[in-house]
């Protein structure tokens, strides 16, 4: 593929200076109007060392309204970084909605630099393949703009750039041995870069090779691609008449739900067995030994360096709170944290839904409790109706992907839905109404909410039949009896992070 | 002062069990007032090793509601943070308005452990003490509530707690070398204790001895001294019945802004000689070799890992934007990053005001150009009232704080106004106007800040007057003529930079 690229394309100097202008103004108003039609832009530039990637991506940024774009320069991981799945420290620098992230380098170096110095193994990076590509369809399924540039050189260029650079005394420290060692393994990258277009070649993310011995043709080749690119997306949706809808080339790329296996028309929880109790002195007897068992888990899983993610969903009064503050009553703070998630901020309303929550995953060691989570995009948002039935329908995969990602990064992961039946429910909001101190706890919304039981019961059900899978099982709280309740999430973390540990 | 604190305080079972509860009920209600008040909190733990304060931690969590607050454990800096003045990793977690941050150990470890382990020289050490009270001050002025505990032991009820450790399987691995070695150093240790606590025992930043050989006695003074503080805080809010200024208390401590020195009644702005023009062809001469001078520095402070601040403010229309593009044009894209300031998003708002820039200071070695900056405070903000007097009047004291600590870390800091007059700003006004790709530049809003030309003309000059300092001083660029002014930042800088290195 790449040998068949004719490198020594030319642009004359006229041509360029004729061109150059008229292309900058016209990606400066297409920023523009990208920025008003509230489509995030992702363009990644990967390429040779001494490609150009430097030069080229300064020039575009020339073009670009400095308020809408920001550059992130991708090295080796921070430790910081290594700790956590290797999509996490780019999930996290995903644009706003408006904007545009320039990648410099990217997540392609798992596939490339840490492929061909080994510092992942083959079972690694070659899995790496499926969570790119998962990871740029969730972007572009949300209405990104994917653009990815590969600069090429040849072997040749490369070595006579790597002379040049080496001759000039204030750019020679920028050639290493370690730069000349990749030059020589100039045939093995090729491979790898082979194989990396063919597997994430995409319609939702396409690939531009760049032939770049020429810098005026390279320059003009991204620009016209990116100004391209940005045309096809505005057009769509500026006949749309300010439709702010995913365009129709990406609604067709969109993957379909999954089939309804697992629905059976039966109801789950109705089968839930609610009756299920502790006494208080049975409670009391276990509490004790399993906070305590809990807290050697954290001490293990922190010298193991084993993340742990345990998330909470449930109606509301059934008991997310106390339950929380049992399992980490005994806890050492510095390796755990619970986040409480409401409705997102501006700042994370303007993100894909997962970027929050990708952003507050654990480090490798630590523990993280969510109070409620990612999956209100199946709860609350579809059934307030905050997201269109296109965007809770993708959530299910969406959903199931990042936690695959996570439990393949070696994460533990525990997902409770904690049951209650509706007169239950009544009971514990006319408690809270009429003790004093725990007045605060019920909201008007809480009645509202409770007028949609079944309604929710239909979401939840669909939630627990989508989101069961192998490696990421619901484990259902039978709550009706907090005690019992306490005593059952306990036992859950503690088995399933003895699992993990073996 | 330390060795007179009694230590074998205690507080009973039944005395225990009766307060605690009590406690632990009315600090959710003062939590819940706070936030409604949007009252930021910062709770600082210091204390001897083993003395207890992750068990403590986790109790005032369990009384909190999760919503509400962060647990910050603070170690040693990672590289990251390393690569920027001390206190940024602690500016940066600084709470929202409303919200509690909870720091165990935190900023005194630079007087503490960093002190005693010789990590930093004395000079450093000594110097922080002033940027501590600087930081804490900055806080409280803003409206924060900040507590800070220190839990005593002494050093025979350390070793007791250490074998004890030890003796456990399961946890003696939290004791080391290291703690051993601290063990050894207690009265070194308690010299750099007292001196901290009488550096740095502020009426607006009071710190509490713990004496914790008790562990239920030093529950109830830690929970009893939050209760204290923040019902303190509360009372005169209620009284002042929604009132959102700060506090009687914090206003008599807050500092007065400095002596109006320097402003002798003569314009500043209208002394400057606007009149100054170069030809394009000395500018084209100069604007290569400058432009090819300041890659070169880019790549110096670089490899000298020197961070680099270059803050541009100006009248619209002055020629910022295309000064920047010059002054970046052949930099290294991995090295710089253009901030360009608007008005704060919400989680900005919910902050202290410089809480954004120092989240944005560049990494030593690398540049940051903001276009526009924290003087927004006292230009826009004081003018249009998003402030009150006496906040922006503060602010030149903050800001002066806040740019000595860039300085003494090490890092250049260059400071532009670009000034123009109004009629120049007129013709420019009318041209982006008149021109089909400009027009975008232009809005109803420049008309209407360029009504209060001389309103923004006090602000200005005082603003020249009260932060031109001997550590960073402003530059005014003559910015009638464009080139002119390009060609001026360049050198600007450039000999900054070269100053810097020497």
């Amino acid at each position: 593929m790449l040998e068949q690229v004719v490198l020594d394309q030319k642009a004359g100097k006229r041509e360029y200076d004729e061109k150059v202008e008229a292309f900058e103004r016209k990606l400066g108003e297409l920023q523009r109007e990208l920025r008003e039609l509230a489509v995030p832009v992702v363009i990644v530039f990967e390429g040779w060392d001494a490609a150009g990637k430097g030069t080229m991506i300064n020039r575009l940024m020339q073009a670009l309204d400095p308020r809408g774009f920001s550059v992130y320069p991708i090295s080796a991981p921070t430790v910081e970084e290594a700790r956590r799945p290797f999509l996490w420290r780019f999930w996290t620098r995903t644009p706003e909605r408006g904007r545009i992230a320039i990648f410099d380098r990217s997540w392609y170096g798992r596939v490339l630099t840490e492929r061909i110095d080994k510092l992942v193994d083959k079972k690694t990076w070659q899995a790496s393949y499926e969570k790119i590509r998962s990871f740029e369809r969730q972007l572009a399924d949300d209405g990104a703009v994917v653009l990815k540039f590969f600069l090429h050189i040849s072997k040749k260029e490369q070595k006579k750039r790597f002379l040049e650079l080496e001759a000039n005394p204030v750019m020679s420290w920028k050639v290493t041995n370690y730069d000349w060692k990749h030059h020589r393994q100039y045939e093995k990258y090729t491979q790898a870069i082979e194989d990396m277009l063919a597997q994430t070649d995409t319609a939702f993310a396409p690939w531009t090779i760049v032939e770049s011995h020429d810098r005026r043709f390279a320059t003009l080749k991204v620009f016209s691609t990116a100004i391209r690119a940005f045309t096809e997306r505005i057009q769509p949706r500026r006949e749309a008449n300010g439709s702010t809808g995913a365009s129709a080339a990406v609604k067709e790329s969109a993957p379909q739900a999954p089939a309804e296996a697992g629905l059976n028309g039966t109801s789950l929880l109705d089968s839930v067995n609610l009756s299920r109790t502790l006494t208080r002195r049975a409670y009391e007897r276990k509490l004790d030994e399993y906070q305590e068992r809990v807290r050697e888990l954290e001490h293990q899983i922190y010298l193991r360096r084993v993340p742990v993610v345990i998330l909470y969903e449930g109606w509301d009064a059934a008991g997310k709170g106390g339950n929380i503050k049992r399992v980490t009553k005994l806890m050492d703070p510095r390796g755990y944290e619970v986040i409480p998630v409401g409705a997102p901020n501006d700042v994370e309303k303007s993100h894909h839904y997962l970027w929050r929550f990708w952003a507050r995953l654990p480090k490798a060691g630590h523990i993280t409790v969510f109070d409620r989570s990612w999956y209100g995009r199946v709860l609350v948002e579809r059934v307030e109706g905050f997201c269109s039935p296109e965007e809770w329908k993708r959530a299910y995969r969406e959903i199931n992907e990042m936690e695959e990602q996570l439990v393949s990064f070696g994460a533990v992961l525990v997902k409770f839905w904690l049951q209650i039946d509706e007169q239950e429910q009544l009971k514990r909001f006319t408690e809270r109404q009429e003790m004093d101190w725990k007045q605060w706890k019920i909201t008007p919304e809480d009645w509202r909410n409770r007028e949609k039981w079944s309604v929710y019961k239909t979401a939840v059900e669909e939630m627990l039949a989508r989101t069961s899978t192998s490696y990421a099982p619901w484990t259902i709280v039978e709550s009706n009896c907090k005690l019992y309740a306490r005593i059952k999430t306990l036992q859950t973390v503690i088995k399933s992070i003895e699992g993990k540990l073996g």
